[in-house]
């Protein structure tokens, strides 16, 4: 529109095209928002993902998760094709193909183990924080983790608890809440897990894997804990220095 | 436009016309519900209110906190007008003005307790679900609470832990996490707390609260359970009853 144009225009012309302008401006930028949101966040429409678990959990059939290409029907006695809290959080785990990265405090689980298991022996890169303590009670699935060649770090400190019980799947996923990774938690107890692909909630927690991830480095403690002060039973401390 | 005006003109302008009212219909329509998000969620134009923190939380005065009011500072040897995870843990729950539904696993620390008791002072709905076992440890809140008049539930079951750690502000505001209300965790574990108001996550967190302050309403199990055995210390069974 040339200056000669507006000048003989008449003043409430003038803002009404300047109102309307603004207003296209403002719905263009909006609009533009929301479709980059939608593009970047393509599983939900709606937005990033969101789910919440309570425990505890029924028990039901959960092989075919693991084995989800075999062609033979499971037998065991437990109900089959129902979906439960708890196979909905194996499921979201498995669904890694990238990096698992676990915090947690108590982990005695055995399919939760075999899970973590089956992910290390298809590539994924698995790293695992737990604590001092709670890694070598009766039950701990930790040592067979190691044993499986997979990275474990424990809290340094003797006096504090990582209490943490959350994983980070393939680092834009997380999976936290009460629940320790353990049989009582999944069957018996009043727990909850929250499940969401929200960046302002993932990224807090990446940062929180990091630093505990380099603060429970073993080999800066090489010089400073005697080796013996961190074995437990089949849980070796030399391990861990590889990791 | 009348139907005499859409004949005479050509196609190509037609289907312009009708392109550029849809574009504006989808504009106007992302625009309304762009509006009504923003006046739904006031405190945050980015949507609802999304933050972790993480403890150890660093020791500082928060007696500002509970008397927002009080003109001569505080004379106290912690660090005054710094924030740490715990002065927003704080500054989150004493935010409530309705009701405060509270479902802790252990609470014993003194601070939160002081926090609830404040907010029932002031006529703020507190209700408490806690666990069987952990409401009668030493330290424990659970009996000064109730002593003040607070409703106090707990899970029934001898065999089962109510190991959620979760509070409800107001209904609309969810704080949960790894994080148990007792001064180890606040002040020495590694642990988390997510404070949303997503509600997509803050919904299912009020049903579960519904369902297990239903659950473990003292009068449904008045015949079966004998008032002795939920007898502990300081707490009354009594009490519960008209909560």
């Amino acid at each position: 529109m040339s200056l000669f144009v507006l000048c003989q225009m008449s003043l409430v012309e003038l803002l009404k095209r300047l109102g309307l302008g603004a207003l296209a401006l403002t719905l263009g930028v909006e609009w533009l928002d929301w479709m980059l949101r939608r593009l970047w966040f393509r599983r939900d429409p709606k937005g990033p993902l969101k789910e919440v678990l309570f425990f505890p959990s029924s028990i039901t059939c959960v092989e075919h998760l693991y084995c989800p290409n075999r062609t033979f029907p499971c037998s065991c006695p437990l109900p089959h094709g129902v979906d439960s809290s708890f196979s909905r959080l194996l499921e979201h785990l498995l669904s890694t193909s990238v990096s698992l990265d676990l915090c947690v405090f108590s982990f005695s689980h055995a399919d939760l183990s075999r899970a973590v298991l089956l992910l290390h022996r298809r590539g994924v890169m698995v790293r695992v924080v737990t604590d001092r303590d709670y890694m070598s009670i009766t039950g701990s699935q930790i040592g067979s983790l190691r044993r499986a060649g997979i990275c474990v770090r424990h809290e340094m400190s003797k006096v504090v608890h990582m209490h943490h019980k959350f994983a980070l799947v393939d680092g834009r996923k997380l999976v936290t809440g009460s629940l320790n990774w353990t049989a009582t938690a999944v069957q018996s107890n009043k727990e909850n897990v929250i499940v969401t692909e929200e960046p302002e909630l993932v990224q807090p927690f990446r940062e929180e894997f990091s630093r505990l991830w380099e603060a429970s480095d073993p080999t800066k403690y090489k010089g400073q804990v005697p080796v013996n002060s961190v074995t437990k039973g089949q849980l070796s401390y030399s391990k861990d220095v590889d990791c």
